[in-house]
């Protein structure tokens, strides 16, 4: 099905290309390594390559096709795979530039420059994200057939996760990578260049579509909904590093990524008594303000809601434990650029909120608005931000180039992007967002009986962790006699993590985590989350293992026990203990 | 046993109190009123009333007499015992003496002045606490006997929460008495006139005991500790107004209550670099600052331990759900007075802490201290107090006379009571009871494994909510149809309580209970708790209730559902969902 929308890129001839075309258009070569090519190509499972990649990735989006999650499931792996067929080159015009470049000036020999290499397309990368049909990645522009080292590869499978796309986010994730011998390593498995054209395609684009100008995408990304985009990371890298590359850090669009030209872009602040409206260009909001940095968590008010989901069906999407990400944002305070269209602190006894207009906009022109509380606004410790940079960089498309609201310790959904307007007010935004969306409800409120007017807005959010390793269902081999067990844990409102228990008994007893990462937060501004490690024994005489952790931040907030006393009707705020399952298996003598 | 530490005072003679002096030592006259004391003279249980004064006791306080409960509890049944013995006469001095008189200035007739009835002692009434022995009660200087008066009482039995005391507080809370009938019917019952000496007794006594210059407190008061005093209100009386009487305010003392003159009083501040120290006498204090007033609860970390206590043993005050309470305070902001000091915001790059000394002290010299932030005591939405009126008066001598320190939203102990210095500091607090004692720990930790260091001092508490209505073990009318479940709930920080839960099935299924009280706080800055109230048809088909509560705040965090996963060695932080089991008593036909 999803096979129509392949387009082929013929590049060169070969025996194994025709193969390959037969293969109903997956388009592979190999000059320098046809026999490797050869090879794979010959296996059995390649002639059914297609249906295998479709049965993938039906398997890797849980394989569970009724009730409620069937309905947002099938559609979402659709897009998922469309997302990777749209390609993936366009993460280094977005992705990790600095760090890469940071990387780089460590490695003695550059890669080479471009030879007369056969040229591919990103659509023919995508294609290769298994051992059965081959391993490919780029990385600065050249195609890399990694398949045989696979088996190799010192960090294991998690070389897979890269398949198909852009290696730069995962080295950035893992500083190893940055060695002569490892780029030595990867020249031996060049296989050609990546074309010219998807460097830049995906900035030209243009269609009746209003999704068509979205960005190209990492598909290392689990995708939940690709129109509007809503994307988390795989869980299991989440934690490897306390900084999320921009490339992978979870993306929560709500509507089409709006296309802002940076010349034209205006910001206007409106709203302060006895003030003209201000008008503050891209170059003005760098120049006349002082820069700040601040490493901030944002977490969408969704994470973690497909355990809801298990409890009864709540509307939204699907996330599993990684709609949360970490990142440093740079721009001006927020405080700042009020004070210069005239806020003065007299004003909070009339004003109460800061509204948000984002440069996304539906069909209908209604563009996407949040607002925050005065008081966050004009805090000199709340941190508030109108970030330009992200990880270093300018924010990508996704994040909401070129400014966007960084408010930490809040949910996601005020972070507005793409922004366009600043609105100081009497009142909260009267968008669907802030008054009839992102709040929550008892266990008893249903669609019939829900008030939304009866519940204030999500702002901060209350203390949250989760297991990021082992997965669910993992199986853990006896013989290492020890489980190392690992997460994140973050509680919003600038409150610190500053205990995370684990137990391996499902709640029975618990162990205290190492706490990693980060310097020591200013009272009251710890914005970015913890990352924690525990090393424990494999206990005896047990087959399973219930790992459960819980956070608790420096206000001794902590989770709940349980999902279902805190289930509400959007499935939002879904920070009850996690609980992963994972089997033990026994020594066998051979 | 505490029979032995009886005063006898004999003011008159009659046959009725040649009778009562049979009776191990109870003095109780009534010329006026002689054939109704001969009725309840006449009864029985008389002859008996010592043993079943003591039997009350001991069931009022649990009557579980086995393991770790009993090492705490046995004492402090004594202690209680004791604490009624010493009167209760002072309330008068130290209770609602504005409240009172605002309730006096409605009535249109005063108390009859002193005439030739009998006089007597604090001690004589505090004897009469049950239908038994007589119910006795004082109102401004003269002492009733309402024994027959108690089965007449619209509010019901809970009229015996006041006997062998003042009425004053009770009438506070319960404005409905402030009428020209009331006191009518009251003054049939009056009986005599309360000693002189006794309004007197609490500010001269001399002793070697550093505890004999406390102050006498209400008898209603569940004691916990004599020495030093600690003890909360009835809870079933808690909810009943939003403001708690200074009188029953829970009282939570480290050490003796020191005697501070006030016209010598000095409050030292120090610590300001290139500043020398300050000098405040309590009329600069309330002269030079402006006087604010915040409405604010505070709740001992220990609040609700004995929960924790029944999971495991825990070292600590047994307290039950009644270690909170809300008042107004009234004072010089700490901002105000450290900006005075010479204080400069440059100083928050160095110093991090404000530290106060109390004027308590142990037998060898050391004071209590705490500390709390230095960004909570100089934020302007902070709203830190150094108080010097509770409820619309001077502090009363258990809460701090004639200056302690109110942090709204922070942990009772960091509310230093009896204030002498303040120090701006790098540091915490050296004291005990900030760097060995109110801190949180993991289940794991024992006292074998503790290291206080490793956690940080409580400051703000979490979420917290308890059910004041109906009482463990009460029995409801089937008849009633339905049941009114009532209670507290309130969260640290100034997070305001945005909701509470309420299920009759143990967590089952929800209701959502009216909150009630108190104005719309600013946002961030809710310091007072909120009353809650749900009212709901009794579930057929059961005779039994487990109620539960569970409250959410604004930064929706939530209570955790069961006690031992948050179990630790200090029983503080106890703020699991609070459970009731209560019965329905099936209609009988007669």
């Amino acid at each position: 099905m999803a096979i129509t929308a392949f387009k082929m890129y013929q590049t060169t001839k070969t025996n194994a290309m025709l193969l390959l075309r037969h293969c109903q258009g997956v388009t592979r070569v190999g000059l320098l390594k046809t026999q490797r090519l050869l090879n794979s190509v010959a296996t059995p499972s390649v002639t059914g390559c297609v249906g295998s990649l479709c049965a993938r990735w039906g398997s890797s989006h849980g394989g569970q096709e009724s009730g409620s999650y069937k309905r947002s499931h099938v559609p979402n792996w659709r897009h998922a795979l469309a997302g990777l067929l749209a390609g993936t080159g366009a993460v280094l015009a977005y992705g990790l530039h600095s760090q890469a470049e940071r990387a780089a000036t460590t490695m003695v020999q550059p890669i080479d420059p471009p030879t007369s290499m056969p040229i591919f397309t990103q659509d023919d990368v995508t294609k290769h994200r298994s051992i059965e049909e081959g391993v490919w990645v780029t990385y600065k522009g050249s195609v890399y057939d990694i398949t045989e080292f696979v088996s190799m590869h010192p960090g294991g499978d998690k070389i897979l996760l890269a398949a198909g796309g852009a290696l730069e986010p995962f080295w950035a994730l893992y500083a190893v990578h940055s060695q002569e011998h490892v780029l030595e390593i990867l020249s031996e498995y060049k296989v050609g260049e990546l074309s010219a054209e998807d460097r830049r395609k995906q900035q030209t684009v243009k269609s009746s579509d209003p999704y068509s100008t979205d960005p190209v995408r990492h598909p290392a990304l689990h995708v939940n909904s690709l129109k509007p985009f809503n994307a988390e990371p795989p869980a299991e890298i989440l934690s490897d590093n306390y900084i999320t590359p921009s490339a992978i850090f979870f993306k929560r669009n709500h509507l089409p990524v709006p296309q802002v030209d940076p010349k034209a872009y205006q910001l206007h602040v409106e709203g302060l008594p006895g003030a003209e409206p201000l008008v503050l260009s891209l170059e003005e909001l760098k120049t006349r303000f002082p820069k700040h940095t601040v490493t901030a968590t944002l977490q969408c008010a969704g994470n973690r809601r497909s355990e809801m989901n298990k409890v009864k069906p709540v509307k939204g999407l699907n996330w599993g434990i990684a709609a949360i990400s970490n990142a440093t944002w740079s721009g001006a305070k927020l405080k700042d650029v009020l004070l210069a269209a005239g806020y003065r602190p007299e004003l909070a006894q009339q004003a109460c909120h800061v509204q948000f207009e984002g440069l996304d906009r539906d069909a209908t022109g209604t563009t996407y608005g949040a607002s925050i509380p005065l008081h966050k606004a004009v805090s000199d410790e709340g941190d508030v931000l109108l970030a330009y940079e992200m990880n270093g960089e300018d924010l990508p498309a996704d994040h909401g180039y070129p400014v966007r609201v960084v408010v930490p310790g809040t949910v996601g959904a005020r972070n507005v992007k793409w922004l366009g307007k600043i609105i100081v007010s009497e009142e909260e935004s009267s968008s669907h967002w802030q008054q009839n969306d992102y709040k929550g409800f008892s266990p008893a409120t249903d669609w019939d009986t829900v008030d939304f007017k009866s519940a204030p807005a999500i702002q901060e959010l209350p203390i949250q962790s989760a297991i990021t390793q082992p997965a669910e269902g993992a199986t853990l081999d006896r013989r290492a006699e020890e489980v190392t067990v690992k997460g994140y844990a973050w509680s919003g409102g600038g409150r610190e993590v500053v205990r995370v228990d684990v137990s391996l008994d499902g709640g029975q007893t618990w162990k205290v985590a190492q706490l990693q990462g980060g310097e020591k937060p200013q009272p009251g501004r710890a914005w970015a989350w913890k990352l924690w490690e525990l090393t424990a024994p494999l206990p005896p005489a047990t087959q399973e293992l219930e790992i459960v952790c819980k956070a608790v931040d420096n206000s001794y907030n902590m989770q709940p026990d349980t999902v279902a006393p805190i289930w509400n009707l959007r499935g939002v705020l879904s920070n009850a203990w996690h609980r992963v399952k994972v089997t033990i298996r026994e020594d066998e003598e051979e």
